[in-house]
């Protein structure tokens, strides 16, 4: 029996054309299957696996069920000074996200800061992306989505929050540094990462089927009881982020969202700032610096831990990938390769 | 021998009225008397003692020792669309935040979005303050400050980061729904007070000397190892706020505040969302309600947690204070009228 953790390494230029392919026999034009391609690759080749490569079949069963729309893109619903309402109109998600960042910074170009609330979008896969992209045109960025309920308010059993991913992101060196979390303590896909390796999280991610705190990633996927970050602070956060992307956007907000057929018609908020537009622009790059040379001079702890800083394990996995291609279990390309 | 922790209630016209006239005697105009008496007898009213009348004795320090500038306001230094750079020439902390938060009402009405970078500012002592006052008035509210540096980054042991607290506000019923959290699982002031009162902290707090987890908060106040909220996660989000703050405003981040006398000179963002300016604005609240009442519909776990959205405590808080009067520590009220 094969090993179905069995890995095969494979290229950056095979993926995007495999996924590209495989997205043009699901009705999406040539430019949209290239974009929608190269998100599900670059988040791969940047170690984001869960929400690259691993969740690519996910992606195509929402398509053929007709839950994402591959045709539609967003038009714009209203707008004052620096603030831009859009609906996504169900289209897919990560073409969408990116559209309305590149419309974030334009905007920002124009007002300094700009706000765009999405509504009616999908499931943008990683926030990170948008994040670097707007990161390294030299915008300052700060960008989150709803989701389906998946995580018990602080002191609740049943998952009335979602996990509200969230970035942050500033330029850096050329690249970025980029914060990209939810507001579980674990993410789904990294719960589903361990079990699919055997692995225990590395600290309690969430509770047990009994309300006792577990680092068993399969028992609080079982339990769909994630502990919140912060306990009742990350609890707190995600709760105003839904609000906020629900109000600005006019949008569904999570308990609407698990109303529908499946995780669908997503809120998401995106705010670009221009720094390029500041008298001092000149000085930015120092003052990063200066705050990461200081943030690297921390000494380790007792168990001799990295300090990196967000972003950086990114760019290490990008540097890996692009030489060795980029690591997929077996069972997945198969199941790709099979659409 | 009197009982360190013996309580007296103090109304909140004598707070207020004690409150302005000390301030009076370190050189504050009336008006700035007033303000700064005001936000420090609110925030003990709305039961945030630690950042209230707990907090006023070092206040009053600060202003003995030339650290606070009584006699100077913010002035602008640039600006581009909706965003102001101000300067807080070192003024008091909270008729700065306070100034700078209208300001940023007052752009945001203009552009619908604005962001106001402060720097060279003072401890605000309480964001929720600031988030409350807009929030009430109809903004959607994001405001952060950083710190001096009192927390490790994830896998240290020294304090490189600052908590940088974070408030997140919406109007809500004629009040509003305010989060306002540090970065640290438990802020200074929670684990101070605990101190006093001889408690435990309710969950794991930071580290102790050898670096095992604590919920003993003198261990960690000793340690100066608090804990991140959501651990990698919150120590990421920690940095990027300073960072934030700093390129923003051009100002001092956590490492060079961490270089002063003491925690001076910081650099804090806030940023307006003129809701009224929406197309939908009218169906606002009642999104919000829907999600009020679906978070409220949670499901009590096994200790049968109250769920509660964030700033309900502090209603609850205000209107026991405004009835009972503001439960003050005898020895802090004696030290306060001894000024």
């Amino acid at each position: 029996m094969p090993d179905k953790n069995q890995i095969v390494y494979v290229s950056q230029t095979e993926m995007f054309t495999t996924f590209k392919n495989i997205l043009l026999k699901y009705g999406f034009s040539e430019a949209k299957a290239e974009i929608c391609a190269n998100i599900f690759t670059q988040n791969s080749l940047d170690g984001v696996y869960t929400h690259g490569v691993n969740r690519f079949p996910r992606f195509i069963k929402y398509l053929q069920n007709h839950w994402i729309n591959p045709k539609t893109d967003p038009s714009l619903v209203a707008t004052f000074g620096g603030i831009e309402i859009w609906d996504g109109n169900l289209g897919p998600g990560p073409s969408n996200a990116l559209f309305i960042t590149e419309k974030a910074m334009n905007l920002a170009s124009e007002h300094g800061i700009a706000c765009i609330a999405l509504k009616n979008t999908n499931h943008w896969m990683r926030g990170g992306y948008y994040a670097w992209q707007a990161a390294q045109k030299g915008f300052a960025f700060i960008s989150w989505t709803n989701t389906i309920s998946n995580m018990p308010a602080w002191g609740a059993i049943d998952a009335k929050l979602g996990n509200n991913p969230m970035v942050f992101a500033v330029p850096f060196r050329n690249e970025a540094i980029v914060l990209d979390m939810s507001m579980s303590q674990y993410s789904f896909g990294a719960m589903e990462l361990a079990v699919l390796k055997g692995e225990q999280l590395s600290q309690n991610g969430g509770f047990d089927a009994k309300g006792k705190l577990t680092n068993n990633p399969q028992e609080i996927l079982d339990s769909r009881r994630p502990l919140p970050i912060g306990l009742w602070k990350g609890s707190g956060l995600a709760l105003l982020l839904d609000i906020f992307a629900a109000i600005l956007s006019a949008g569904l907000s999570t308990h609407q969202i698990s109303e529908q057929i499946t995780e669908i018609s997503l809120s998401q908020i995106f705010i670009a700032i221009d720094l390029k537009k500041l008298s001092h622009f000149e000085q930015i790059q120092s003052i990063i610096e200066a705050i990461i040379l200081d943030y690297e001079s921390s000494l380790s702890n007792e168990q001799q831990a990295e300090i990196i800083y967000p972003g950086q394990r990114v760019l290490r996995n990008r540097q890996i990938n692009e030489t060795k291609g980029i690591p997929v279990h077996v069972s997945i390309w198969d199941e790709i390769n099979s659409f």
